[in-house]
């Protein structure tokens, strides 16, 4: 035990010792029936008497915080807990401290579920997540591998693993995009911390602070948070029915010198546009003409429900120009924390030499666990069946929002994805109208977040049509309905 | 499956089709008994005709890549692989590309072992890495705690956890934290991704490029590699065998104005010392005349073999100067992949919401299974044991070092920790020493990769004594003695 102690003052140190411990026992940070160590180990782990430890021991007995039994040592003893106070109020902050002002930062998903579940309302209804239905997947079968995997891997499945991934399961995460119609090689596959991870990698390698960036405007609100915590430049590219506008990005690239293009092609998010074949290829061939890298964040990509597949922007550039970002989080377990990189040339060094410095490697034993896991067969099944689950929740929400919402919102109906973006009747603005959804019972994200300029987008909201039951979605439709007409009253 | 396909070039549209599933194919993407999609699933994905997916489908079953079982499908047939080249060689790299030189950087502990086992060796024992011995932990006891974890929480420990990290395990670390002398709340925890994660966070969160950072000199080699990727100006303070030098400290701070001072106090990384008991007062008194945050780095501090015990920094520090970090992976099990941040004051939320944009939460399955596994009382059980193995572990190599080593080396005995750090006699260069040393089985790192001028301490080296078992250690120092005479000859 390290208990700080100072022989320069004049408290004796059986107090000092004493009154240690005693914040510790009443703040229950040592619990009861905890023992304390032994007399002669705290006095040599301290280079004090065995006294001044009797002493220390003998205070707090008689104040009743701990008790002895003879030959078997000292205890803690049950108490009313008196919690430490999170901020010392006494304490002086140190002036470094006080730069760290309270940033303005949007809700995320689960802080706005938390205002919906403040509502109190019986049967809360949210439409306001970014993933998928963690229900969906089989959790009892992903146990049984992990299990099996501890068993055949022992402890290696507990050391560290290279930086890059464990080679297996960039393996088999190759397998799984070429069967979706993208191939690329086991060495240009880097395994990362979700996708989260993977678009920040990317940012760091190839931006500075106050450089350029040009997104889809609106574009993945995270992402958008990111980019300004590290200090870049965003600049919004305008997006229809068809994705992002490419004819108007070389005016962009010609203005900017952007360092970066981040873009979500398929089923975008918050949109859940996807980007038309013509405007892909003029894309990449911009792209190349500015010389600007373009990250592709595919996080539901495979997830189509009708119409044809478009080719990821990676499957289409034979130079390196595209970096490519996956993931399994959004689609199978999110907690797992496991997405990935596919980069070409020099780059895919720089993005491991990063993650190394940043995390050292993601867990071996989830990994491992991973490898087992996903295999083609077991993701094509998954997907087949995640695809008919979602269609029919995306159908059930389109016929909900045209028989419940007023006949002024505006929308398209998604192919694929996750998501319906919702344009409200003139004159309302989201931000609004969620209070009063959520005192009805139900939640989404308000639009305006997928902004870079937070005040655009006020009348757009993102409904996430994968994450709820069918029979919640048309209830959920309903009181949303219902916060709108409160709205126009 | 989205294959990417071109109507404005003349090859025919089944020709494209078939030319990518024969890549995918003879690349071995595509793997022997897979079954293609049926032919009017393709046609749909990719909106073409049902015949050409037929006409490219005949196309592979004539070149003996596919067959076709009727009524079942068309299925890979095993091939010779040729194997996608890394790079493309014919692909022209994008001009932004080519900033990414190669580089200078020093070897892994890893890589250094690959050195070493290139040597062919019958049996080669590495003195080189940076964590103890994982063989110790109870590998069979942590997977049951996983099988019950899951059990118990089913689909919860597969969603997505906070951000700061899962309540229950922050709870459990401030327990084990005033088990060991350090008081703090769960909300002044931040669990992250290893230490490493933690220190990369508190560097990203207190410096911009170009800021000064103090660090002991020598000092953790991949904490030097992150904050020269940073862009930060590294500056040293000159260590002897009570830690820093605390005495040459402010001078320091008034010519270079340090945005942060990083620091190793116990059982330093790599040297081994311990941070004398009025130093650790001076430090903090500089820190704070002079407005400076102090990174703690405690890795082992808990791993001490004798002697009496130094209290953390953190437990020093009334007023929220220090951030203190600590991890589970160097002593229990680094593929883990936890660590954590303990800081009071505004600086927390910045921290966590960094922690948020760079990978959104560390895997909520593992949080749960080691909140599960780490008791206090387990704890202090796994620290003892490994404190008794690694004390015999550290004399048996103090006792061959000098019955087999040339009496000119030089070296402290350490009083807890992992590593000894030796200085070789005059004229010896570990760098040079090491290819040798490989030959004979036996590895270390130099010392010069833990100076942020790797010109600096070339004589020196680090042996980590705690990583095997004891009847290695002595052959390993008699391979090293032998390596040394070859370089004298």
């Amino acid at each position: 035990m390290r208990i700080p102690i100072d022989r320069e003052i004049d408290t004796p140190l059986y107090q000092q010792i004493g009154a240690y411990l005693k914040k510790a026992i009443l703040s229950g940070k040592l619990t009861a029936d905890t023992r304390l160590p032994a007399y002669r180990q705290l006095a040599n782990d301290l280079g004090v008497n065995r006294a001044t430890i009797e002493n220390a021991y003998a205070l707090l007995e008689s104040e009743g915080l701990v008790f002895s039994r003879m030959g078997s040592g000292t205890y803690v003893l049950p108490q009313n807990l008196f919690p430490l106070s999170k901020q010392n109020k006494e304490a002086t902050l140190p002036l470094w401290q006080k730069n760290f002002q309270t940033e303005e930062s949007t809700f995320t998903a689960s802080q706005l579920d938390e205002l919906l579940y403040k509502s109190k309302h019986p049967h809360p209804i949210s439409f306001a997540s970014g993933i998928s239905d963690t229900r969906q997947f089989p959790s009892d079968e992903f146990r049984k591998i992990l299990q099996s995997v501890m068993r055949r891997d022992q402890i290696s499945a507990l050391e560290y693993g290279e930086s890059n991934g464990y080679a297996p399961l960039r393996e088999g995460i190759t397998n799984i995009l070429a069967s979706q119609g993208l191939q690329t090689n086991a060495e240009n596959v880097l395994i990362t911390a979700g996708s989260q991870q993977a678009i920040f990698l990317v940012a760091q390698v190839l931006l500075k602070p106050n450089d350029i960036i040009l997104v889809e405007s609106p574009t993945y609100s995270v992402a958008i948070d990111l980019f300004r915590a590290l200090g870049f430049q965003i600049i919004g590219i305008p997006m229809d029915s068809q994705g992002m506008q490419v004819e108007k990005l070389e005016k962009l690239l010609q203005q900017h010198h952007p360092k970066l293009i981040y873009t979500i092609p398929n089923f975008h998010n918050p949109t859940g546009t996807c980007l038309s074949s013509p405007r892909r290829r003029e894309l990449i061939l911009l792209a190349e003409k500015y010389n600007v890298p373009i990250l592709e964040d595919d996080f539901v990509g495979d997830l189509r429900y009708e119409g044809h597949a478009q080719p990821s922007l990676k499957a289409l550039d034979p130079n390196g120009q595209v970096i490519y970002v996956g993931t399994f989080s959004k689609m199978l377990m999110p907690g797992l924390r496991v997405g990935f990189i596919v980069a070409d040339g020099p780059v895919y060094d720089r993005l491991l030499n990063f993650k190394r410095l940043s995390d050292l490697a993601t867990s071996t034993l989830i990994q491992r666990a991973l490898d087992a896991y996903v295999t083609v067969g077991r993701y094509q099944t998954y997907l087949h069946r995640s695809s008919q689950a979602f269609r029919k929740r995306r159908d059930v929400m389109v016929d909900s929002i045209r028989k419940y919402l007023p006949s002024k919102v505006v929308f398209d109906i998604p192919t694929g994805g996750l998501f319906i973006w919702l344009k409200l009747p003139n004159g309302i603005f989201a931000e609004d109208l969620l209070p009063l959804a959520c005192k009805e019972g139900v939640s989404f994200m308000p639009g305006n977040y997928f902004f870079v300029d937070n005040k655009d987008g006020k009348e757009w909201l993102r409904l996430n049509f994968a994450s709820q039951p069918v029979e919640d979605i048309e209830e959920g439709i309903i009181r949303l309905g219902k916060a709108m007409r409160g709205m126009k009253a």
